[in-house]
């Protein structure tokens, strides 16, 4: 048994991601607290179980959880460790779900510490390009990877409860990272791809008359769907995203637009021979990568028909 | 009933898209003839009903059919046009599925015209990653866009009959469009999706170290799957299309190489409301092309229905 079993664990935000955690929780043995900042959302998720209980106030929450989950936009997680920092309970834990580590983990740390709050930052590597709490499902977080972090300051025993936590899912597995290195690598595999995405939409859909929009919607088929498919995402989430991220995007995004310009530019010179050889070695490292998906899930899939 | 019932229709090449469409055809009433080069795959495909007959000789399924739909790599299509010219049945109508309609319809209208067999070029705007019969399916060509070629030259009552054949699947439309404002649509909406997932593949994926390949692995979640997806087509295919479509593309992928440098600049810039207000453009016209998709489909399934 977890030793989460019987403990509070409060879900605060109760958007996509938070909405989802609630009903991915529902099978375990915590009891589900959530707060949402508007009182209609409060009420639609204790409606569909999404969570157990709510209380009016955040701060009645937060006093009363084991575990405290920021499930919100980057800037209201800094915003909200900084001034409810006194409101949670005295010996527990806090973590979140934000894209950015660097920046939140740093204010965690810092505004938790005297209170006797231990703040370790998470990342769940899950999302969909929708929001709110009724485009939630209990599924999010399957064979998701989990990011946690690790610091110099953080405190082990709270670290270790994190990662049970995060083992009440059926996630694929957790990973410890430090804040710096994790910004890094989703600069890389998450956040170039809405870039890319956003970019691919903005060539293909923004047109100059009806006619040419009509004819470019006929030519879009499901390469563009799914190449695209991230640009649907939140304008405002994403600029929180990046601009929390800047120097590590800005960077990762150069380099993946060298790497574009070499593509066009083996096009341009008729360096086909180029080309095709950029193709397969890209096909090759993507179909190793799915293959390796597969087998991590497959794995996952014998270990729980065993169970 | 369809003019095209009872007539023989002679799928060449029996790959994903060929195999697919003797599979899509299986209800039409029309005697499906398959060829493939490889007499394993001519088998497969009689065995698994992607096809009722085939025989060993190309000129000998040539000679009977009605319509031929050539199914081949690009290089393939505009070769068997010319060497096997005379081979077609007189009054016949010839078509294809290839990607790049200019090199195609020149090619096919200036060798059949003698033979008395009419050439109209067509593109139906399905696919997959995936290559083979094997991975054939029939509903590949369900609510897919088909572009039918029109010139100067072509036969109108062949044009009419090509646009028949198509509505015999359950596509969404077949629309008439030049070779030349094909080839420059399908850059746009097709081939710089390519170009993009696989920058995007290569600035992932290529690691130095085995420990950042493992890192990089757990950090690509569905966004990178989505967004990468047809970076695992087929390079040799994906060559041909290109190289057969040079200049479009090439334009193509410069207009939308600057829109991705303009989203980075922003970044670097840190003009992040500017970064937002692009987001919040590509979100509006992404969302609003996924919309009118999910409309067509709507009113399609409702006719189905009422039939």
């Amino acid at each position: 048994m977890s030793k989460w079993a019987g403990k509070r664990v409060a879900v605060i935000g109760l958007g996509l991601l938070g909405a989802s955690l609630g009903l991915a929780l529902k099978k375990s043995q915590v009891c589900r607290l959530g707060w949402a900042r508007r009182e209609e959302t409060r009420r639609w998720c204790v409606e569909h179980d999404v969570v157990d209980q709510t209380c009016d106030k955040l701060e009645d929450v937060l006093a009363q959880a084991d575990l405290t989950i920021l499930c919100l936009p980057i800037p209201v997680i800094t915003q909200t460790l900084i001034e409810y920092a006194h409101c949670f309970k005295s010996g527990s834990i806090v973590t979140d779900i934000g894209s950015d580590k660097g920046v939140i983990v740093a204010a965690g740390e810092a505004a938790l510490k005297k209170y006797n709050v231990h703040f370790i930052g998470s990342h769940p590597m899950a999302g969909t390009e929708k929001n709110g709490c009724q485009a939630a499902f209990a599924e999010l977080y399957d064979n998701a990877e989990i990011f946690v972090t690790t610091t110099p300051d953080c405190n082990q025993d709270a670290l270790r409860s994190v990662e049970d936590f995060w083992h009440l899912l059926k996630i694929a597995s957790v990973r410890l990272i430090t804040p710096e290195v994790h910004d890094s690598l989703v600069a890389h595999t998450s956040h170039i791809s809405h870039l890319l995405a956003l970019a691919l939409t903005l060539a293909v859909l923004d047109c100059d008359s009806s006619e040419e929009e009509a004819l470019r919607y006929s030519g879009c088929a499901t390469g563009f769907r799914d190449t695209s498919r991230i640009a649907s995402s939140s304008p405002l989430m994403w600029r929180e995203i990046i601009e929390n991220n800047q120097p590590a995007v800005v960077a990762a995004a150069q380099k993946c637009g060298h790497i574009y310009q070499e593509i066009v530019d083996s096009i341009a010179q008729s360096d086909f021979d180029r080309f095709e050889e950029l193709f397969a070695r890209g096909k090759f490292l993507r179909d190793k990568w799915m293959d390796y998906k597969q087998s991590q899930k497959s794995c996952r899939e014998k270990q729980d028909s065993e169970r």
